[in-house]
């Protein structure tokens, strides 16, 4: 674990920015600084296939929280990925996991799911007939939670609700602290009766999965400027605010409205350091306020990407679509010869709806510019 | 028109609050006071139907900036309702239109419409075929205009994009300063380049109708968070953050991602001098944050209002709505019945994400206190 004494005195300077007087505890908040053990109250969010080991270093080597989504790795996996983010960096880490149920879709619902991505294959030439099997997303289990326990990281963060409560008490006698999403005031209630140490709240703004697990109702789902101070109201723990922050303006109107620290994720992705392929990267680039929209058709749940001819053409929510995380499979085709051809038409292109903010760059530094900016915005006052 | 000498002098006392030398040009953005002669950054926002003279006098003697929509009024009460508010009051006032297109349905298009109402009429008891015509919506035209260049409101706002520039030219050579709504960049820049004096930029959790006249893709609405930031970058007047704003901390975070003031209508919903029936009231009071979604059930056009059964039941989205403002015609004797009932299956109840944020008070105490609050978050820094 990170003690203090490690984790003070290697922090950013920000002479020059906030006067030689100032340091890093003039962050007006700092509960999620004190709970994570961190200098600087942002969140690099997990993204499952987009972060990578060198981006989440980057960031954990800020004094901000680096993050790795664990979903698609299997036990030897994580403990590789993790012992390299902390080859030589005494440094806070986060673990993201999925908490889903699995439910084998039956025949009907296959058939269904095949029927409307037939016209898709033959647009591309595939043959939906010989789709192989893909990996799937796995939900957060025993045998998972064992390696956790080996591995000991300083936070564990969850999306579509929680485990089972028996595997959280076991992550919580560890002394890791525990994260999840709500997308909703029921939702961050919830996770805080069931012992979430911070809760995320995941504005309708958010790039990739909705962390949906009592909500239904994807129209329903509610903007993060209306969410936050609801759910500050709400909850005693700390709130972290996710969903359209990627510039200083976003930090600081998150903590006006009631955050304790915000969660990045779309801002991530234009940093080098992530694992996102050249086409993906240009349409990072050329994406506008209203170019995403939230579609299930990619994993079976709702989860805001960029519209591409796939989403456009389709719906961008569908009934037929298989139950997550079973969709994925027979989309993969689709989305290998799209990206094998450069193409953006059937590509899984999650993004949030500030990506225009954003300028590319290091993630360590642009980490450590993003904290400068907002102390400097939240110093320098109105006066 | 109101000169600086009578608006300055009269204003919001905030001794106690702030300290005695703080006044009210505190305000870190003068851009919006200055433009519209106004003391507090607050714009009450124009709602036909629930609007009142009473709320706009209210709202305008603080200092802040009262609405009236005209939507539904013809000349003679636009005169009257103006007349009411000036009586006895030298400040500013808003006068709020819609322009949008009227294109007459088809019959086809008519039957659509009533094939989906009809198991609505059969549940409440009612024939669909003596339904009675009922006042429509109009659009800002060539006698709505000579009327305004007569009454010389000093602000007049739009929605659904813009009149004829022959008819904008008109009031903004009277001195007149024209406000409309964005829900995007290009919408922003759109209403800039017409020679709008600011524009209102309406995030996706506002209540009531969409502003949207460029844009046609409901799903790739924008939340205010995301939405802000975007435009402020875009365009050069100053912008009024709309949309899920209900308390102090809302209007120092649309302050703080770019906007120089703020339009509020769901929050004015619940002052004793709106326009809103007992159940209408009861809806509000017990609205949740994920308690609304965005329908075209009502007019034709999207607008967000508290789900219901009929919303529940339909859609909340139907192609087969006839176009706006038709749609409403057949709609009333639903919403009649259901409001005699005092029943919320039927009524359109109009709202934002953020009711549940808000203390039900006097129009003008409730504006005080948000300025009052909103300068004393600003003043009291993060040091």
């Amino acid at each position: 674990m990170i003690g203090t004494s490690q984790s003070v005195g290697t922090g950013l300077s920000l002479s020059g920015v906030i006067g030689d007087n100032e340091t890093m505890a003039s962050w007006p908040d700092r509960r999620l600084l004190d709970l994570l053990q961190l200098e600087i109250p942002i969140i690099q969010a997990p993204m499952a296939g987009s972060d990578s080991v060198a981006l989440a270093r980057s960031v954990s080597s800020t004094g901000a929280l680096g993050s790795l989504a664990a979903a698609l790795l299997d036990p030897d996996g994580v403990r590789a990925a993790v012992r390299a983010v902390r080859a030589g960096l005494e440094r806070p880490l986060n673990l993201n996991f999925f908490c889903h149920t699995m439910t084998e879709p039956g025949d009907a619902a296959r058939e269904g799911w095949k029927a409307l991505l037939r016209p898709h294959y033959e647009r591309l030439g595939l043959d939906i007939e010989t789709v192989a099997e893909s990996r799937l997303r796995l939900p957060f289990e025993e045998a998972m939670c064992e390696v956790v326990e080996e591995i000991r990281p300083e936070v564990v963060s969850f999306h579509f609700g929680l485990p089972a409560p028996g595997l959280v008490q076991r992550l919580k006698e560890r002394g890791l602290k525990i994260l999840s999403s709500a997308t909703s005031v029921a939702e961050a209630r919830w996770l805080e009766g069931c012992g979430c140490d911070a809760v995320i709240v995941q504005g309708f703004e958010a790039g990739g999965h909705r962390a949906m697990f009592l909500e239904t109702d994807v129209a329903a789902q509610v903007g993060l400027f209306a969410l936050l101070p609801q759910v500050a109201d709400a909850v005693s723990v700390p709130i972290i605010a996710a969903g359209g922050i990627a510039d200083a303006r976003g930090i600081v109107a998150a903590l006006a409205l009631g955050a304790s620290g915000v969660q990045m994720g779309t801002a991530y992705l234009f940093c080098p350091e992530a694992n996102v392929s050249p086409a993906y990267r240009q349409a990072l680039r050329e994406a506008t306020d209203t170019g995403t929209a939230v579609t299930n058709l990619f994993s079976g749940r709702p989860a805001r990407g960029i519209l591409n001819h796939y989403l456009r053409e389709t719906g961008p929510i569908s009934e037929s679509a298989l139950a997550f995380p079973y969709a994925a499979t027979m989309v993969a085709p689709l989305r290998a010869a799209s990206e094998k051809a450069g193409s953006p038409d059937y590509m899984q292109l999650w993004a949030g709806q500030s990506a225009r903010l954003v300028h590319a760059m290091p993630a360590d530094q642009f980490t450590r510019k993003l904290a400068a900016e907002a102390l400097s915005r939240l110093h320098a006052g109105y006066s």
